[in-house]
This record gives structure tokens, sequence and C-alpha cells, in this order.
């Protein structure tokens, strides 16, 4: 593909990561408590004001690596919406009643109170990439000491304990291998860990764990990645074991090509590639009507669940990011096609011209099935994210200037 | 309009409903464990062995009812397995270990061990519809008391302190009127008072009560039914509070409707039709596509539920009950109109010609969108309740015979 489109791509990446920001900036800020609106109309309109805490952490996460790392951002408003944000989430996010010290709230009142704790590791996650993204950028030794502390608290409740957590064990329910653990924790590992050897030694045989535990998804002899497996890598009965959820298969497969990369692995970033990228686009890319499918069934199955078919936002956000890197990469043109048919699917369908910011949720012709800009899990994240990886990753494709 | 039309209606709920039961008969029976598999192709082939006990308890009381009431369902078949699934229940469905001897399980595996506990009442309530219908049925003395037993554990849970139910009070989640909660509790206890006269004179102050709670859901000065209020009745902030159910109101609404011809209570059939029923038809059916959506906000939103748009078989059949019942005690030519409206939608959309039982999710233009006809909340009841009521309320219309 010539420089000239190449070029192309930057320019709308560039432009349109502008955009997304602005509108974040414009409309998700609550200047009277800290943190952020995400349940934000089409227009901008805030239409619930409650405070999701994997989005309040997301969004200072992803306001303080813009700061970090892009000249153009910044900007004094955003450092501060990010340390308020910060403060927001140490004031208020933990809720240590509920059994352990570190254990987040799900979601929070607009001033603060508790509404819901969920059972799962996520909250937390998302509260550590805010911390040491803004320790990174503010220089607090303590903030980075906090992330660092509930990193270990999550390790234990993966993989020592989980009754900290909060869910009973039940008979029928052993342990499952669900991809977002250890994709989350290598994604942890990573974030806690860049540019600094210490801890990178630290967290080497974490690293390789979790790798194992991802590659254990790819079941029917590579024919496909299931979301659920046996905690030994065996396929699970029923609907649970034979689930597919391309995005996530996706998303893995960029944090793994990163972690290969970084390891100088190259068969595992051959593995990323094969089998993670390009497995479940031959499954998950709906041939009729274009778009990556939400859920999917290995047997053919009707999945259970009801937006099954549905186009989301953050599948393709993490496509994009998967065939970009992997063609950064490897330079194989097949990896170009990919992301150029994703690309041509996701800003036609996605992005909204009017307003600003992208629809998150499509029918499955591709018809905006939910109006809004964010909700209970759509918020300042994989949008940018996607937008601000791709720019670096042409920057380096065209400039050869720096890698994602 | 002519009894020919009406005698029409009635052959083909009549028609329906034998193959209906006849689908269930044929594919869902566990013979090994007892109990009933749910998750059934639209072929009716199972492509999950979970048990979800509210499916189970369902079946149960479905079976039971038919074979208690109607002549050409008295059939051994029926009664065995009816049988069976209250065995299954009363072995495997309560998890004490969970705080309470009466707390049931969510889901099961196939062979009874606990998968998933719910922190709600609703396994519990179709356990004890369950086991009232069949100890009607097999005149089972403590299986009734077993029944009553678990009413009143379940009371105190909703009336008096929740605590056993699991679920941490969070400080910024206080306690919700969630319009299921009520109306379970309605129809709990008109199953357990039906011809008990000490029964229905305990529960007394119970259906006041409950009556009382659903009302509170009549918000907007009268212009909406609202699914979630304040315990006082007020409106609540945000989606929760805006959010509009129009087949749990109209569901509601025939629950009202009932109870009110029951207590001779004039006015309340009155509220009944004008506010639970009307009212979610004028602001729930599709003008453009047809059908009731799932979920809307009252303030016009879009609500952050990803099925919000599509068409559910539940509250069509729910619809068709409550018009129905409305216009046999009424006679207002309104009535049966809406009740043809739903008519012609639901059994051209629904009704699956080719295998049997009807498909249970179509998209908001009505195109089937997920093609099994039973799942996680998909058993034997919603379609067989109606199918069995609208034949009886027509058999009254038309013979005059008996009342619903």
């Amino acid at each position: 593909m010539s420089k000239e489109i190449l070029e192309q791509y930057r320019q709308r990446f560039r432009c349109e990561l502008d955009r997304v920001v602005d509108f974040w900036l414009k409309y998700s800020h609550d200047k009277q408590y800290g943190g952020f609106f995400t349940c934000i109309g089409k227009d901008g309109k805030v239409y619930d004001e409650l405070k999701y805490v994997w989005l309040q952490g997301r969004q200072v996460w992803m306001y303080c690596r813009l700061y970090r790392t892009m000249e153009r951002f910044r900007r004094p408003e955003i450092l501060e919406a990010a340390k308020a944000g910060g403060a927001f989430l140490q004031r208020f996010a933990r809720v240590p009643s509920v059994g352990s010290p570190w254990k987040c709230a799900f979601c929070l009142t607009r001033d603060g109170r508790a509404v819901k704790v969920q059972r799962t590791i996520f909250s937390e996650c998302f509260y550590i990439m805010a911390m040491d993204e803004l320790a990174r950028v503010t220089g607090d030794q303590d903030m980075q000491s906090e992330a660092e502390k509930m990193m270990d608290q999550l390790v234990h409740w993966v993989r020592v304990d989980p009754s900290g957590l909060g869910r009973p064990q039940m008979p029928g329910d052993p342990p499952v291998n669900s991809m977002a653990v250890p994709m989350m924790l290598l994604c942890l590992l990573n974030q806690l860990s860049e540019g600094r050897p210490v801890l990178a030694q630290k967290y080497g045989e974490l690293g390789d764990w979790c790798v194992k535990q991802i590659l254990q998804h790819i079941q029917r002899d590579g024919a496909a990645i299931l979301e659920n497996v046996s905690p030994e890598g065996k396929e699970l009965p029923g609907c649970q074991g034979r689930l597919q959820n391309p995005g996530h298969a996706l998303e893995a497969g960029w944090f793994l090509l990163q972690y290969a990369q970084e390891q100088g692995d190259a068969q595992l970033q051959r593995t990323a590639v094969d089998k993670f990228m390009e497995v479940p686009f031959l499954s998950g890319w709906d041939k009729q009507h274009g778009g990556l499918f939400y859920f999917l069934d290995v047997d053919g199955h009707c999945p259970t669940q009801l937006e099954w078919n549905m186009k989301l936002w953050w599948p393709h956000c993490e496509a994009l990011i998967a065939y970009l890197m992997a063609y950064t990469h490897s330079r194989e043109d097949m990896l170009l096609q990919r992301f150029s048919q994703v690309y041509d699917y996701t800003f036609s369908h996605f992005s909204d011209a009017e307003h600003g910011e992208w629809f998150g949720y499509l029918n499955q012709q591709g018809s905006v099935a939910l109006d809004f800009k964010g909700g209970p899990f759509k918020g300042f994240f994989h949008v940018p994210r996607c937008l601000y990886m791709c720019e670096r990753l042409l920057d380096s494709l065209l400039d050869g200037k720096c890698k994602a």
C-alpha cells in the first residue's frame, strides 16, 4: 500500500483523536465532585450521573497517557481533570466494608457513595492503571506504591485465593480460566513495569503465566479461540465452553504481540497473529453485513446473549490496533488488508460526524441501535486508545520514529 | 366482533397450546436426573444441560395447572414429569450454605449441583409456585406446608429484613420498590389462597400491601408506569428511575385486574385497565415496525439495556392475557381491538410453523434474532400460560362456562 494512503490514515486518526478528546473534555468533567460523567447522550448531554469505577479509572489512565506521551495533549486542563479523577477514586472507590481493604466498588453515586460491588477483579484493575499512569505524570511515589500493592492483592486473588472477592464457591461452578483475567494481568504488568527493570523482573514469572493462560484458549486443534476454558486448558461443556468473543480474542492478540516483541519471542509473535488475529476474523466477521459479531458459538448454535449479533465499537477498536500493530511488525500485506477492511467499516459506521465521538452499539445490519456516546460500559477508553495507538503505529511506519 | 372470530381465536389458542405442550413433552424431559432441559434449539435439540431453577419451578407449575384444570391434559406423562421436576427441586434447589435454609440456587448442573445463587427472591418464588400447584394435584400436605413456610420467609425478606438474601446494603443504593417484587408476591398469594379461605384471610393485608406497592409505579400524573420507584413511591433519579418495561406493566395489569375482580373492587379494575394496560401500550407499541419494545426511557433517552428495542415473546404473551381478560370483564370494544392487534403481531412473528413452539427474541424489525425455543430465561411458562389463560377466557366469552 502506498505511503500516501498510510498518510491519509494517519491524518484521519489524528483528527479523530482530537475530536474525541474534545468531546470528553467538554462534556464529561464533574467540576463539583471530581471524576467523570460517562452516561453521555449523542449530543453531549449527561443522562445519568452514576460513576462507574471501570470508566473513572480508564479515563484517568487515558488522559495521563496522552499527556505523558503526546506533545499536543500536554495541556493543563487534561492533567487537572486526571488529577481530580484520581483524587475521586482514591477517596471513594475502595469499599473495605465488603471484606478486603483493596476491594473497589463497581459503581458510585456522583458524590462517591458505593452503589454496587462486583465480585470480580476489574474495578481494581482499572484503579491500578489509573494510579500508575497518574503517578508517572505527577511523580507521586505513594500513588505508585499504592498501585503496586493493589496489584499484589489482585495476583493473590487470581492465583492463590479468590475468597476475598466475596463470591461463594459453588459445587457446580468449578474454577474457570476466563480470558479476561490473564489478559488484564498481562496488561497491568506491562503498565507497571514500563521503564522499571526491577518490577519487570518481579513480574517476569507472572508474565509467562499470563501468556500460558491465554494460550490455553486456543482450542479445536487451533481452529478456535474460546473465551472460557478449564484451569487445565480443556474445553468446558455447554454454552459457556463454546463461547467465542472475537473482539476479545483480537485484543488478546495485540497484548500477546506486544509482550512477544518485548521478550523477543518470535514464535509467540507468530501465534499471536495466526491464532488471535486470523482465527477470530475468519469466524467473527459478518460476511453479509460487515463488522464483527459480539459473540458466537463455536458449534454454530445461537448464543444466549441477546446482543450476540450486534456490532459493538470496542471489538472494532481492538481489531484496528491488532492488525496495524501486526503489520508494523511483519509488513505482511494481508494484515494491512484486514486493517483496511475493519477501518472502512468502523469509520463509516461508528464515528458521528455531527456531534463527534463514536456510537457504541449497532444492530447486525449496521444501524445505530443505542445512540449514546457514553454509558455504563462505554467511556473514554477504547476509542481514544485505538486512535492513539494507531496514530503512533502510523508514525512508526511513516517516520520510523517510535514503536508502539 | 363476531362470535365466529372469537371462535377462530379459540381454535387457534387451543391448537397452539397442544403443539407447545407436545414440544416440551418431547424434548425437555431429563429422564435420567428428573427436571427439565430448557436450553432447547429451534428443532428441539438440547444445546446446554444447565437447569435454571426459575424455569424448573415454572414448568412444574404449568404442567400441574394444566393437569388440574384442563381435562385434555390430565395425562399420566404430564403428572409424572411434574412429580420428577418437583422431586428434583426438593432435592437440589435449596442451598442453605449461603446463609438461609430457604435460599435457592438460580442455576444447577444437570445432576443438581448449585452453579449460581442470585441475591433476589425469584428462584424461591417459582419454587413456591411449583410446590403449591403440585401439592394441589397430588394432595401432598407436607409439600403444601413447605410452600407456605417458604412464603413466610419471602415476606420476611421483602418486608422486614433482606439481609438473608446476601446482598450487602450499599450507602449509594437505598432500597427500591421494584415492580417485580410486589407483583410476584401478589401472584403467589393468589396461588396459595385459591380455595383456601383461611390462607386468603392470612394474606389479606399482604394483598393490600402488594396492590399499594404496585400502584406506586403510576407516575408523571398518571401518564407513565415506571419500573422502579422509591419505597415512598417517588420517582428515582437517573436511568433506573426513568425505566419503563411495557410488558411488565401489562402483566401487572392483569394481576391487578384479577385481584380486583376477586375483591369486587371496581375502582381498582378501572385503574388496572386505564393505567397498566392503556398507558404502556401507548408508550410501548412500536408504531413503525409493530410489537412491544422491551425497555423505554420515559424522557425519551436511549435506554442503556442493549436489548431495549428488541421484541420479546413474553411481553406479547402478557399483553394478550391482559387485553382479553379486560375485555371479558368489561366488553369494551377498544380492549378487543388491542387484543387483536397484539394477536396479529404475535402469531405472525413468534410462532414457528415448522418445528412448533415460539421464537423468543426478535430484532426491532421483527426478524428472529435468537432462534432457540428455550434458554436461560425462556422455558415452559409464558407461552403456555398465555395460551391456557386465553383459551379459558375465550371459553368464558363463548360459553359463559368459567371465569379466568
